[in-house]
């Protein structure tokens, strides 16, 4: 099984942290290793790093393989431009021997959490055995633990290949409401769409082809005439691959994942995995917190000194400090959004 | 007249701006002047830079003389050794020429804050006049504007010299709990003794050879034999002002004081006199603020960003940021206090 992993992310919810120059997957959030790196280590040794695939931008790639020197260099693809995952993924696919492709290929994200290593690759190695035995694309869900409006839901069909967790998948719903996403999650026949993907690559360039004409024969003659793939993949669409295929596939299949995953979607996801001290508050580098409780306090750079605040993000870095209720990290999105419109690049 | 201003102070209520080697009378809270500057200012023309003199200690003395270039240098006394008020006064009283203390001084914090900088010269010079006609020590007393538990209160006893507002001060009452304080304020007969004294130099010390001894005679042998101010001076009891002379006197007098006073007590005290901007965030340096409310915002190095975040106080310096509720200001103490138990001199 080859892994191919989704790297040209520009996310700004960990701001001050991630900056466009250093997003999310090379952050070490938690232990040592960053995202990206963690997101190889996972899957050894079912996948080593010698069949492992980056997908990243021209502006990244440097950085990806100075956190990745197990990986071959030349694995790792800085795309034309940017164009979703549709055509990365299909690009990327193209980019890779024949005999490669042609072979079962994992898409993973870069920047994901996965508490148990080990479950997971078990429940990768037998999606690649799906694939393999019945040239089956498969999406894995994550078995939800809460009610979340934010993800998109796989409704789960019936039992394939004689196996009862195995399903056929019958149908995606993008970001329900609430009341729908607690109708879908107290079931229990529903699982979270996680963006890890597993696929024969031939296969999956042959749904592009027909789901999406315009992708699939784009990728086609850049394959025929790689000389011409920059102009070429700028007249792509920019499609995501769940609409440009797996939202649209009759016989897509899925086995739920229950490994500790975390989309890592803010720094209240990070709290969240972080070990906290007794009061509650999970640190990081040199913090001192008085008669506080339920906080993430992230010095990267001096000191973090707190005394009666609740449920804050404080992060501190060289340049800046961001402060936040937790239950609003979200709006750090608001944050970069305004440090842009003021022209601050010193920040972002 | 002269002043003399105290300017050995070392609180830990303005850290982390505030620095054992950079105490709060350096700190520029408001405009572009320092606390300590702003008191030279202040008296100006009543009492010209000529006729300042300034009690501070060893460790300060070099910065003081380098933000008040005005006043000559040999009138910047550095005490031999920190011991409270009643020494500093005493000592600095002895240190002026005699034809110096026989006359008019007022006694200044050097890190309070006067709104109103004309009326409070028009009240010193009141003062003034009254310890010239009849040799009596007064303190400036601050009108009320809210119930209080932190000061000392004054009350008022009969007028004197045939001015209304001129009284006796009757009785000391330091930190009152809060009914008391209460029943103080809504009375009108109470002000906040606020530190500012005048008073002919050699009556105040002879009220401190009777009250007090042990300090009134120590001075006079240093007075007499110099040489040995170092030792006789170390072997004075630690008493402040108040206590041993203040507090003590049968007819001590006071004027009232209505001109925009405030010890700057703490970042609680400083957010009330900085100009909000529209939701009332005070700001000081690079700040961004975004749906929040009545925060204090003090970049002193770098940047902050803060949203959905409501009364809170949040100073970054260089080294370290500091997180407190408003409400809570006075914590910062505890910071202070846990970091010097954990030897951080760095940051103090």
């Amino acid at each position: 099984m080859q892994a191919l992993i989704l790297a040209g992310g520009s996310g700004t919810r960990f701001w001050p942290l991630s900056r466009h120059s250093f997003p999310k997957q090379f952050l070490s959030l938690k232990g040592d290793r960053s995202l990206l790196q963690a997101t190889v280590d996972r899957q050894r040794p079912l996948i080593e790093p010698d069949d492992v695939w980056i997908s990243t931008t021209e502006a990244l790639a440097e950085q990806v393989r100075s956190q990745l020197s197990e990986v071959p260099a030349d694995q790792v693809l800085a795309e034309p431009t940017a164009r979703n995952t549709a055509p990365a993924i299909g690009w990327a696919l193209g980019v890779m021997p024949r005999t490669v492709r042609e072979g079962v290929v994992a898409v993973l994200p870069a920047d994901h959490r996965m508490e148990d290593s080990a479950g997971f690759r078990t429940v990768l190695e037998r999606a690649g055995r799906a694939v393999e035995n019945a040239d089956r694309v498969m999406t894995l869900g994550v078995t939800p633990n809460r009610v979340e409006t934010g993800y998109g839901y796989l409704e789960l069909g019936e039992p394939l290949l004689g196996e009862p967790d195995l399903r056929r998948v019958k149908r995606f719903t993008e970001k329900p409401n609430l009341e729908t996403a607690g109708t879908f999650v107290e079931s229990g026949n529903y699982l979270w769409n996680a963006g890890i993907f597993v696929f024969r690559g031939t296969s999956l360039l042959d749904h592009l082809t027909r789901l999406e004409p315009e992708v699939g024969e784009g990728l086609a003659a850049i394959r025929a005439d790689p000389g011409r793939t920059a102009e070429l993949y700028a007249a792509l669409p920019a499609t995501s691959i769940d609409y440009a295929v797996m939202e649209r596939l009759d016989d897509l299949a899925t086995l739920p994942l229950d490994c500790g995953w975390s989309d890592l979607g803010s720094w209240a996801a990070l709290a969240e995995i972080l070990s906290p001290d007794g009061p509650g508050n999970a640190s990081r580098g040199d913090v001192l917190a008085i008669d506080s409780a339920d906080n993430l306090l992230w010095a990267e750079s001096g000191q973090i000194a707190v005394a009666g605040v609740t449920g804050l993000v404080v992060v501190r870095t060289a340049e800046t400090v961001l402060v936040v209720p937790k239950e609003r990290a979200q709006e750090v999105k608001r944050i970069v959004a305004a440090l842009r419109r003021y022209g601050r690049d010193d920040l972002l």
